[in-house]
């Protein structure tokens, strides 16, 4: 402990962890992010992002190979390099991955599971890894994906898309350990990684295509990383901390050097993460949740409600204040108010919830209308520890209903069960076209049973 | 130009360019690049991290294709992205591609043949582009690598290799002109290509692979941004200059905005590039120069030679000052007294003049220990414009002479003639153990023709 670095550590701890090592409430989350990223990836498949990238796919990749596109409408398979490009575009697109939002220094930034499960299938695939191997590949690159970013921290995450920057090294890991690398050429992998890390935001200013290219891009350098080791090629020892490394050249301000390696192999970040339940902005949730609860509980119906009051946390109304209308079913999924009559009218917000015909919905369009938000200064002062969200409906009635929600459903502390997630991932599934539901079926029923599957080829193909 | 950015200008300019818009020395000098990033490709063939790059192409890529590996030890054919990657990484491992030395701001940091040429070559090869467009389409490169490079600045190029993150840049504006994208698709390329810059010092703490990774990948990442935005991929349309773009996020102190697109068409940068001529640090040139002009000027031979005094700058005594006696033949060449020991013996001090068995030659350990540096005021003031160098010798008869260098060989002042840059590329073949000279001879024909060329395949493959 006392000659190495962090990232010495963090490259022998990934390096050696074994399945049995992981507990198991670790390994069943695992699983739900897993078939959580497949569902994401079904529903972005037909992104013109993702598009144009299965085509450089298919242009400078080989014809055929052992790793698949997920559910791609190009269906052909490759190497694991290009598949995982392919697949960490597409299940990043419709914007139903997870997150991280708990972390007291720096929120929302480990949002992982959408590089690495897509890298550890295509990878697992290629090696016919099994699905234990799988799930402790997966749950080694979520660590450290999720490490370095919390390393990096927030000042690195207001210029840096950190699911990239930390991510490639999680994606190096992750590979790394399917090929059975010993802690040296891990550690040289997650150096490779970390000098290839890249993604800015400035995609923001005109709606561009970058995150797409972010994730998929980290996918695919993380795996170029570690292949490479594997043949002999030396990465830096220290590309966290070292002196002219990640944390000097990509943090403006505050590194959290303890993030690296502190409790490793106790706490679990998979643990840490959150679902996201409802397909609109995350900053609408607490509210969403609450607002459901009130009308099961009090039996209020959508036409009963005469208007909502939301109170919420400032970093709440910077965002969606910012929304107007919602000319566009992207941009509705940021006005409170139209969220809310979503949730009201359909008594869920789910991806195949908002479409075009909804946005000239008169009754949705009334009912947005009658929405207002206001700042809670106790909810904020919670923020981002606790997504809390209070709601106060008034009834055309006159009757006067509050609710309050501590957590956003999908946080760790209000898990979304089984069940839930099977609705989600069928829900993203008809999002993406995908008509057949046997197969999803047996997607989900191999998703529940990973630990136990010998190969994880044709998982989805 | 007033409603338009200046990335919008240059990718405009980089889009519309055409031969008959380039004077004929800068085409001159592009084929002179051109040759010698062929020679350095050769020579770097059999090193550690071109063999593990070329092993990730051989499992990653496809099993033929219309794009060669610049005479590598694995002999097959790819996909443009893949032989870029290795070719990229080939020509920059022996440290004799160009650089460009004489910008005030910044200075060494546009080096972009290793990057430009052989992601150029790998396009061309696989659109079955003229000579004429490619050579257009390097110019382009060149020239947009090296005017991001500049605008990134000195304080970008303290914390990243802007060899590849103005590179990257570079090669998607290459790539697209090849493509022939027009100058919105040009500018998404570059956007995309911005968006994906990386590149870490870090590898400089422990001697890693990490400079051949940068080159390589930058190839690969500019070649990807190129394809995907053919195919639709909106890469962000200010990438540099936007308010999360590469000048915010990249550059700790002051970017130079004027460079993007100052005397675009008028200047070219390949014209104020310069080639290294002898194959030892930049810092030693202009003494070994000197001390080669003193020596056939006054005709002194090696052992008449009593001492050597060098008057240099203040950054080559910073760089020069740590490298001591030499162990190794890399470590060598940064020991002014071995570096002027071997080129008073041989004459000159090219890739194959330092040797393994020099290292224990005990004339040049002895004629080492008889040179001493010192700081020269006014060369120090003229430095980085003038690379500058005086060389006082000692006789053994006591005759004392002095020489004075106001440029170093290769500079633009004071170029390499074609003569020289074919004994440097016959040296560079024969250090990369290239046994056939005709073939040599046919490499350097060709690229002397190469405007006339139908077709840039079967170079030297």
């Amino acid at each position: 402990m006392v000659d190495r670095t962090r990232t010495e550590h963090l490259a022998t701890w990934a390096a050696n962890l074994r399945y049995s090592d992981i507990p198991d409430d670790v390994v069943q989350k695992t699983k739900d992010f897993f078939l959580d990223t497949l569902g994401c990836a079904i529903a972005g498949r037909h992104h013109p992002a993702v598009n144009a990238m299965a085509r450089f796919a298919v242009q400078m990749g080989p014809s055929n190979g052992n790793s698949e596109l997920i559910d791609s409408a190009l269906k052909f398979t490759t190497s694991p390099a290009f598949a995982s490009l392919v697949n960490g575009a597409s299940s990043h697109v419709v914007e139903q991955d997870d997150l991280h939002n708990r972390s007291i220094m720096h929120p929302l930034i480990c949002d992982k599971a959408t590089v690495i499960f897509p890298a550890a299938l295509a990878v697992a695939q290629d090696l016919k890894s099994s699905g234990e191997e799988f799930i402790t590949a997966c749950v080694v690159g979520y660590e450290v994906g999720c490490r370095v970013g919390e390393f990096l921290g927030k000042s690195h995450y207001e210029r840096f898309h950190s699911t990239a920057t930390g991510g490639v090294i999680g994606v190096a890991a992750t590979t790394a350990h399917l090929l059975k690398l010993n802690a040296e050429q891990t550690l040289s992998a997650i150096g490779t990684a970390g000098t290839q890390a890249a993604g800015l935001w400035q995609f923001l200013m005109d709606a561009t295509h970058s995150k797409q290219v972010h994730t998929g891009k980290a996918c695919f350098d993380g795996i170029f990383a570690a292949y490479s080791s594997r043949d002999g090629l030396l990465g830096p020892r220290d590309i966290l901390e070292g002196p002219k490394a990640m944390g000097v050249a990509l943090v403006p301000g505050e590194t959290n050097p303890e993030a690296i390696d502190q409790n490793l192999g106790v706490d679990f970040e998979v643990s840490r993460s959150s679902f996201k339940w409802h397909a609109s902005c995350r900053h609408t949730h607490p509210s969403v949740d609450a607002l459901l609860n009130l009308m099961q509980k009090n039996n209020v119906g959508f036409d009963d409600i005469e208007s909502v009051v939301t109170r919420t946390y400032q970093a709440a109304l910077n965002v969606l204040g910012l929304s107007g209308r919602g000319e566009t079913v992207h941009q509705s999924k940021f006005s409170m108010g139209f969220v809310l009559a979503i949730a009201a009218k359909k008594g869920q917000a789910m991806i195949t919830d908002f479409t075009e015909e909804d946005l000239e919905d008169a009754s949705l369009r009334d009912f947005q209308n009658r929405v207002t938000m206001e700042l809670d200064a106790d909810i904020d002062r919670a923020f981002p520890e606790k997504w809390q969200g209070t709601v106060i409906v008034t009834c055309k009635s006159g009757q006067k209903f509050t609710e309050s929600v501590e957590f956003a459903k999908g946080d760790p502390e209000l898990p979304l069960t089984r069940e839930e997630i099977e609705r989600k991932t069928r829900a993203l599934a008809i999002y993406g076209g995908f008509t057949d539901s046997s197969k999803v079926d047996q997607i989900i029923k191999r998703a529940w049973n990973l630990e136990h599957e010998q190969d994880t080829r044709g998982f989805v193909f």
